[in-house]
C-alpha cells in the first residue's frame, strides 16, 4: 500500500487556528491539485478530530475526474476512512453520507452492537487496537481489502501517529503565505512528538503554487 | 528600523523538540548564511526562553566578516538583545559575556537596583512595559539608540508577539527535511495565535539549501 500525506499549513506550520477553525491557507490551483490527488486514490483518510472540526465530505469534486474513474472501472468516488477509536463520528457527519464508501477504523472498546448497526447501514468497520486504533494492524487489513493508494488529509494527531508507526511513503505540504500562530493551534504533526529518532524526509520537488509553495518529500 | 526574523524549522513547523532540546535542522550552507546575516545586522535578538533553553552567544563566527565590520567602522560584533520582562537571564549566560554589547529589554516589574547593577556591569537596559516587555515602546527606544538593522532569531513566543505588534519587515525560514512532531513543541510562531486578522506574507524567494529549502517572505 502506498500512503501519501497531503496537507496545507501556514508558514508557521499550523493546520488551523487554536479554535480549530479552518482558514483558507491555499488557493484554487492547490484545490485542483488536491482534487486530482483524491481522484487518483483508492481511499482518502482523516482522523475523527478533523471530522468533528470540519465535517468534510472528502469527495472528488470534478465531474471529469469522477467520469475518468468510472471509465477505469473504479467506483466514482474513493472510499473515505476515519480513524475513530471510540466512534465519536456524529451520525449526521457528511463522511457517512452515501456519496462514497466509508470505512471506520475503531478500537475494540466499541461495542459489537454498535459495529453491527453501522455495518447494517453499509459502513465498513475495521476493528484494531486496544482503546486506540492500532494503525499498523488496521493498515494491514486495509491492504488485504485491496486498497492500494491511500491519501491522508490530516489532522496533526493522525499524521504524527502515522510517522511514528512508519506507515508513510510521501508527504506533500502546501505552505501558505500566512502566519496563524498559537501554541495550541494544530500543526502538521502533533501527538507526543519525537525527542530522538526523528522521521527523516527527502525533499523531492519545490514548486510555487497560488501565493505559496508546494514541498514534496519522500519519507525515509 | 528594519526587522528580519530568521529561523530554522522542521517540515512540521517546529523550532525544537517538546523538551526544548535544539536539534540540527539545517546544515553548513545555512550556517554560513545565518553568520552572514548576523554580520550585516546592528543587533541580533532572542527571547529569554531561547537564552534559558540554548544559552546562545549570538556572535558572528567568521573572522573575515568580523574584520569587514571593523573596516566599516562598526563594532566587531552586532549587539545582542534579549526580551526578558523579569530578568530571568542567568548571570553566567553567554549572552552577557564581553564578546559583544548586550541590551536587555525588561518591564517595569524589575527593581531599579537590579537595573543599576547590570548597567554598572556594562549591560544596556531598556525598560518598557507593565509586567511584560512592550515591544513597540522598546523598539522605538532601540531605534532612537541608532539601531537600524535588527535580526530576530526566535523563539516562537517572541516571534508571535512581533507579528502581533506589526513590527516585522521580513521572515526567512529554513525548512529542514525532518519531522519533529509534538503538540507541545515550540513552533515558529506560538503565543496565543490569531483567530482573525492573520499576518499576511508575500513569498519573495524559494531556494534549495542543504537538504531543505529557504523561504523568504516580506511581511505585509
Ligand atoms: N490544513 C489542512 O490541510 C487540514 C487537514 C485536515 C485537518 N485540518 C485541521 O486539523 C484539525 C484537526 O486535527 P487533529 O489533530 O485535532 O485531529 P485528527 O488528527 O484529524 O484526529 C485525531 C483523532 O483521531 C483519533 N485517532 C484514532 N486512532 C489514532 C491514532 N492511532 N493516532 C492518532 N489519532 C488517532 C483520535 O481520537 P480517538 O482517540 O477518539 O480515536 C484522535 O484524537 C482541525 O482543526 C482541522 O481543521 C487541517
Ligand atoms: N530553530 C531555531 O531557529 C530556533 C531559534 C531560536 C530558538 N529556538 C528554540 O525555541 C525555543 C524557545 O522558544 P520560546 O518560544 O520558548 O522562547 P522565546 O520566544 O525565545 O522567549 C519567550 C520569552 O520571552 C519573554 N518575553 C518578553 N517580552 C515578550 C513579549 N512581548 N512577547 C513574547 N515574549 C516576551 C517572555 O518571558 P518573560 O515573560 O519572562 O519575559 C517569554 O516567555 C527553544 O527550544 C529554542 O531551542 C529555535
Amino acid at each position: 500500500m502506498h500512503v501519501v500525506v497531503n496537507a496545507a499549513m501556514s508558514a508557521d506550520g499550523k493546520l488551523s487556528t487554536r479554535e480549530r477553525e479552518q482558514i483558507a491557507i491555499s488557493g484554487p490551483d492547490d484545490f485542483e491539485r488536491v482534487d486530482s490527488l483524491r481522484a487518483d486514490s483508492d481511499a482518502v483518510m482523516v482522523g475523527v478530530g478533523t471530522v468533528l472540526a470540519d465535517d468534510p465530505s472528502l469527495t472528488v469534486d470534478s465531474a471529469t475526474r469522477i467520469e475518468a474513474r468510472t471509465d477505469q472501472g473504479k467506483p466514482p468516488q474513493p472510499a473515505r476512512i476515519v480513524a475513530d477509536s471510540s466512534l465519536r463520528t456524529p451520525l449526521d457527519a457528511r463522511i457517512l453520507d452515501d456519496a462514497a464508501e466509508t470505512i471506520l477504523l475503531v478500537s475494540d472498546a466499541v461495542a459489537d452492537s454498535r459495529v453491527s448497526a453501522l455495518e447494517d447501514d453499509g459502513v465498513t468497520v475495521v476493528t484494531a487496537g486496544d482503546g486506540r486504533v492500532d494503525l499498523r494492524a488496521a493498515f494491514a487489513e486495509l491492504e488485504a481489502m485491496g486498497l492500494d493508494q491511500v491519501m491522508v488529509e490530516g489532522g496533526g494527531e493522525l499524521i504524527f501517529s502515522l510517522f511514528e508507526a512508519d506507515l508513510l511513503d510521501e508527504l506533500s505540504v502546501f505552505v501558505g503565505s500566512v502566519v496563524i500562530g498559537g501554541r495550541d493551534a494544530p500543526t502538521l504533526a502533533d501527538g507526543d512528538g519525537f525527542v530522538a529518532d526523528f522521521s527523516r524526509l527527502e525533499l523531492r520537488t519545490v514548486e510555487r503554487l497560488d501565493d505559496g509553495v508546494l514541498l514534496r518529500y519522500d519519507v525515509q
